[in-house]
């Protein structure tokens, strides 16, 4: 396999997008590009820019959301990794085949349209990573 | 302050370096930059080129490594995110004006003749930030 293309984001498991986005705006400088809740995950996400990547911070919905659940347990902090790839159905299929433990095995959609997986932790040393592949006309 | 030009690096923590590169290298097809022990720290690095950034492994050498602390209490995992600076010592200054937490209050040497400046974690929700500066030659 080719490498990925880039981080396309970090995830960051927050308690408040109002209380945590003074920091990345006023101390660290960065733009805010916007924000969107992801109903199915019960997230509301601020996407911040740095370079060809992104900073995500994650605000969990309710106590459902598997956020809230990883701040009950882990408390605030990176959540996951995501790498920009052309090719996450190939990949995933290539990973399972190499015996890498999935989240996911085929893609599924997520937000901006585009398909994502992840891997499980354990594949990785309890490191989160998730790939995700956008649509052509959005790269 | 204008934003920092890019993630520099993810720092991972891991127990070994040999058990945890095959994952980057033959999964996810990432390049070995290279390796690096940094004395002062008592690690081992490991760096692997994504896009504009690196993903930086992390192997503690001895007990007294920070990152051999980090690993007995939260377990392996990301350990910092450190951002690409051209005035890491004028944003320290910056940053402690403002009320920001910070490790170091001037710059240190890292490794690769960088200028660096770590922020406290408690500043970003318990995420660990490094402000790193390359040489003008380098970048």
């Amino acid at each position: 396999m080719n490498a990925p293309n880039k981080i396309a984001h970090i995830g960051i498991a927050v308690k408040s997008l109002e209380q945590a986005l003074p920091f990345y705006t006023n101390h660290l400088g960065l733009s805010l590009i916007g924000t969107e809740e992801v109903e199915s995950e019960q997230v509301k996400v601020a996407f911040l820019e740095i370079g060809e990547s992104r900073i995500e911070l994650l605000e969990p919905l309710s106590d459902q959301s598997p956020i809230a659940k990883f701040i009950e347990k882990r408390g605030e902090g990176i959540h996951h990794i995501a790498l920009d790839v052309n090719d996450v159905k190939e990949r995933l299929i290539h990973l399972k085949e190499q015996g890498v433990p999935l989240i996911h095995e085929v893609p599924k959609k997520g937000a901006h349209n585009a398909q994502i997986g992840f891997l499980h932790p354990k594949a990785a040393g309890g490191v989160l990573y998730e790939l995700c592949q956008y649509p052509e006309e959005d790269s």
